[in-house]
C-alpha cells in the first residue's frame, strides 16, 4: 500500500492547518487506496486566534499538540520524517503553514522556513518523490525551492510573491492543480478561492490522485 | 436549498467534536445539495485533553470558540437556534457530545443535558424535523427522549446504556443507519467503531442523504 506523509501546522485556519482541507487530504488518500502518517513541527504556534472573534488570545498552544486533533493522537514529529520511508509527502493550507512552518504571513518573502520542514521538502526532493501544496503552502514551497511552478490560485499579492521567489505561477480555479514536472510538485488553490467544502474535497481528491499516478 | 443545522461541542476527539465527523458531516450537506449553518453552546469545555499524550491539560477553553476553528468562524450560539428556520439539526459526535453537551462521559445515564441542547432537540422534535445524531451523541438523544431506537454500533456497555435510558438499540456496522420513524431520528455508529476516515464518510452521507429525503 503506498503511504503518505500529511504535514499539519496546528488545527484551525487563522493560526493552524486549514481544517477541512487537512480531513478532506486524509479522506483523499484513504478512499485512493494509499495510507497517510500526519506529522507536525514540535514547536510553539506564533500565536493563538480566537476563531470566533478573529483576534489574537493571551495563551501558548503547541503546534504538534493541537494538530494531534486533527491527528486523532496519531500524530510524529516531523523531525523524524524519513522520505524514503513514503511515496509522497502533502502540506494542506491554512494560515499555520504560512504562519508555523515559515514566517510568510509576518515577512513575505523575506520569510523563514522551519528547519524540519525544510529537510522534509529538500530530502523528499532528493529522493526525486511528489510533494502536494494546498492552499498557501505553494509559496512556501517556492522559498525553499525557488524556480518551482506552482499555483495559489488568483491573489495578486500572493501570486508576485511566488515570482518574486523565483517561481512560475499558473492562475487555477476551483479543483484544478498544477504539475511542476521537474521537482515533481503538485498544488491546488483550496480556500485560497473563495471556495465551498466540496470544492475543497474536489481540489484535495485531484491532487491526491495525481500523486499516487506519479509514485 | 434546503437548511441544516450541525451542532458542536469544541474541537477535537477527546475533549470536543471529532473533527473527522464534523468535517465529514458538512461535506455531505454540501455534496447533497444543502447549506449549513454551525451552532455550538456558549460554555466552558468539561476539560482540555491533549491530543498528543491523552493527558489533561491545566487550561479552559470555550465549546464555541474552539468549535469555531472546524467552522471557519461561521458559528451561532446553539441558544440562538431557531427549530423553524432549519429543516433538520445534525449532532456529529466525539467525546464532546458526552462531555459537553451532555454528561454521559462523566455520570453515565444520571447526565445532565446542556439546556440549550435539550431545547434544539425537543424543539426540532415539535417541529417534525429529523435529528441526526452520529457515534456517542445517540446516547444524548436517548436521555432526552427516552423511548427512541438508535444505534451506537456494538460497544455494549453503551447499548446498555441506551436501553436503560429506554431506548432500543440495533447493532450496525460501518456506514449503516438507523431510522427511529416515531421520533424522526437517524443515528449511524461513525468512530464508535475502529473505524477508517472513509468509513466515517460513507456514514456521514448515508445519514445526511436520509434527512434529505425526509424533509
Amino acid at each position: 500500500m503506498k503511504k503518505i506523509a500529511v504535514v499539519l501546522a496546528g488545527n484551525g485556519v487563522y493560526d493552524g492547518s486549514e481544517i477541512h482541507e487537512a480531513t478532506l487530504t486524509l479522506l483523499a488518500i484513504a478512499r485512493n487506496g494509499a495510507q497517510y502518517q500526519c506529522f507536525a513541527p514540535d514547536v510553539d504556534q506564533a500565536h493563538v486566534v480566537n476563531h470566533l472573534t478573529g483576534e489574537e488570545m493571551p495563551e501558548k498552544r503547541n503546534v504538534l499538540v493541537e494538530a494531534a486533533r486533527i491527528a486523532r493522537g496519531n500524530i510524529t514529529p516531523l523531525s523524524e520524517y524519513k522520505a524514503k520511508d513514503f511515496d509522497a509527502i502533502i502540506f494542506p493550507g491554512g494560515f499555520g503553514a504560512a504562519k508555523n512552518l515559515c514566517t510568510f504571513a509576518f515577512d513575505g518573502i523575506d520569510c523563514k522556513v522551519n528547519p524540519d520542514v525544510e529537510k522534509a521538502v529538500r530530502s523528499t526532493v532528493a529522493e526525486k518523490k511528489p510533494i502536494g501544496a494546498l492552499c498557501i503552502s505553494p509559496v512556501m514551497i517556492a522559498k525553499i525551492l525557488g524556480d518551482v511552478k506552482v499555483t495559489i490560485g488568483q491573489d495578486e499579492a500572493t501570486i508576485q510573491a511566488v515570482e518574486n521567489l523565483g517561481g512560475t505561477h499558473e492562475k487555477t480555479t476551483h479543483g484544478q492543480i498544477v504539475v511542476d514536472e521537474k521537482y515533481n510538485i503538485i498544488t491546488t488553490p483550496c480556500y485560497m478561492l473563495n471556495a465551498t467544502i466540496d470544492q475543497i474535497a474536489d481540489g484535495a481528491e485531484n491532487a491526491v490522485k495525481k500523486i499516487l499516478e506519479m509514485v
